[in-house]
């Protein structure tokens, strides 16, 4: 077996074996086989795709290709929440406590935003003194004992996807299907949890825009975990505009932190309690969807998933008063500039926009404002009038104001007719 | 304009523009673009393919990606030759100094063989003390005063072509005939030839070993050699049997020879004098083919050739008097093992026989042994009996005879019933 001849394999569209992608993944990762081999290998698979066998395989061998975390010993269901990515998505800060509160065992591994997209670690260390770097011993004591914890992708978990990840980034090899679903589901299957909520973003500020895409990648990761043993459910939810109404690390943070106080809205909080009532199910908390929402709401309602959280932020050394978020120097207000609906947005531009505000990175190594990025007032389906304020925008930095409002210009979208809100979750397939 | 949009339209099937080739190539050579980033652009463009634009795009960067000749101030006609590479292909040696011996100013750059192919430097090295490594100076004085030089291929000349196809040889890439095709022109367009003969090699032992992948390649060649002012003309020969007989690089001078000094296989001969002939056509020394032929063979019939060709090797510092050409310490003959017909031969095979008794080189650091080789006595469409001599085996090393002797039971295939031998020329296309 050698590299060339698996390369000619997948160069021809033919099925590697299970042997054949165990050779090249190790082969990648103790550095035998060269980069320019494993980016040869990355674009033939975006071009030619992978079987759901190869599939499978790829994944089982990347998640075997460093550390296996055996969560076996701490009592209790151990579940686990990923989201694909998109603008404003902070379900994660509010689903975690919730299911921490109903009695789940949260162990989550999170990573950085790039790009458009936020990443969980980036609100979170919104939060002053909020560590993520905990030693994997640490890390299961605090899911043992507050039933909830959060670390960054270490490089002992799943070394060969940093090195693809890496790779895929360079290569124009992002936006394939196996890829991607590998990429998640070694991870996933690396930290060792029973029960997996896979939240498969869709739309304008999506990885993936197309439902059809979604489905694929949804079902893809789905077929991978429960053949891997992992109770998993996937939900494929909107996102054609910014879940909620804030963008940015500090901004989202309060938001979550409203709609755990039993507040928030109402959208951002029905979306919530739909995907931890389908992870309920999933651990078999509750037999029925309608049982699942209530036992979730009631956690909200009685303010334990708000003590949770607060439990959470405490024993990962943040500030659990949250007195002390970080607050935005200048505020400034974008205006519609005609009368109509709202009728779209493209939420990418909208992400963008927050971060050229300071929300985000352009490359893995910039530094970002945990206070920057916007508010959204308006959604689609919304009336609106010229001069109404569509975003409050957040910054630090003032001359960053008018390029961001140059992309607001470009991203929203006003019509002449209304136009019905999309649903916020498509579907669900398990 | 950056890498991995470009990366991102070839892995999409779309064509490159001119200038998306010139960024992508300058950018290898300049290193701003890595080898893992041209890798991916290898397999995307072997998959995807090439338009015939964009194969005149990336030859005529890869050529400007260093220096280019001006042969301009040799008076005469400047002519190059190209073999795509085979068994026992020693056509070069003859056809170079009958071309001069005719008038025609003989300006080739060449390479090393590797795997089963020979190298017409290899074959010529066999001669003591001849040198390749030549000045520019040198080389281009030596095409004005002698009418025939040969260098090997300079770090100056196509530095583009040196960083792909070594890429290429490692990333399952190298049967891709625009690449092929670019990485052929690019060095001719270097080298400012006006004439261009192109030899295609076609069968067992052949890069391409279907005729219509030997006539897409001899197109596309063509093609982008007129547009780029060469006047270009390819033949398709066989290449399902070795040419002539002998293999290995002192072996195919010897029979150079013979045939130089108007002796040798006829066939050789034949075919050497039909490509020496459309090469005259097209340079204009000659109307017909059949008038070309006949002022070609009378270059061997006057010894104009042969004493053209011991000038060549003595301007070169070779031995011209041939009498020092290494012979190995042990011949071995390889029988028959049944009766019937020599009815076929994986020529690649018997290409690595002669390379395994120290003729050739696996890897490009290997030394190889100039006397080792072997001298075929069957051809496709003799009768051969049970114990009748196949080959003489040459070597210096005694315990690699019983390793050729077993890809030669493999490589000669003996049937039941005569065959034709195939046509030794199939078509030209110009």
């Amino acid at each position: 077996m050698d590299a060339i001849s698996i390369l000619a394999k997948k160069r021809d569209g033919l099925a590697l074996s299970r042997e054949e992608i165990r050779f090249f993944v190790r082969g990648c990762v103790d550095k035998s086989i060269p980069d320019y081999q494993a980016a040869a290998f990355l674009m033939a698979v975006r071009i030619n795709g992978f079987t759901h066998d190869e599939t499978l395989y790829l994944t089982l061998e990347m998640a075997h290709s460093g550390e296996m975390l055996d969560l076996s010993d701490i009592p209790g269901i151990k579940v686990d929440k990923h989201s694909t990515g998109g603008v404003g998505d902070k379900v994660s800060l509010i689903l975690m406590p919730i299911a921490a509160a109903a009695g789940l065992k949260v162990a989550k591994m999170s990573g950085r935003g790039l790009g458009h997209t936020g990443g969980t670690l980036d609100k979170l260390e919104a939060i002053p003194g909020f560590q993520v770097s905990l030693p994997i011993s640490a890390f299961k004591e605090q899911v043992r004992t507050t039933g909830i914890s959060i670390i960054s992708q270490s490089a002992n978990l799943a070394p060969a996807d940093k090195l693809f990840y890496a790779l895929r980034d360079v290569t124009a090899t992002v936006d394939s299907i196996p890829l991607i679903s590998a990429s998640i589901m070694s991870k996933k299957l690396a930290m060792g949890a029973q029960v997996l909520l896979l939240d498969v973003k869709c739309g304008s500020g999506a990885l993936i825009q197309e439902i059809e895409g979604c489905r694929q990648l949804a079902k893809n990761m789905v077929e991978v975990g429960k053949a891997a043993g992992i109770q998993t459910i996937a939900a494929i939810t909107d996102m054609n505009q910014p879940l909620g109404n804030a963008v940015g690390n500090a901004l989202e943070v309060r938001e979550a932190l409203q709609v755990l106080r039993n507040g928030g809205p109402a959208d951002l909080r029905k979306d919530v309690l739909a995907l931890a009532a389908a992870m309920f199910c999933q651990a078999g908390l509750c037999a029925t969807q309608e049982e699942a929402t209530a036992l979730a709401a009631q956690q909200l309602e009685s303010g334990a998933a708000f003590a949770k959280f607060v439990d959470f932020v405490r024993a990962q050394g943040g500030d659990s008063d949250f007195a002390k978020l970080p607050e935005a120097g200048t505020q400034y207000a974008y205006r519609a500039a005609a009368n109509g609906w709202i009728t779209g947005f493209d939420a990418t531009l909208v992400g963008k926009a927050a971060m050229v505000l300071g929300a985000g990175r352009l490359r893995m190594e910039d530094q970002i404002d945990p206070a920057a990025g916007l508010l959204l007032q308006r959604h689609i389906g919304d009336p609106v009038q010229a001069g109404d304020i569509v975003a409050v925008l957040h910054t630090n930095t003032q001359d960053k104001i008018a390029p961001a409002c140059a992309m607001l210009d470009k991203a929203v979208r006003i019509g002449q007719s209304p136009l019905p809100p999309p649903p916020s979750i498509y579907e669900f397939i398990s």
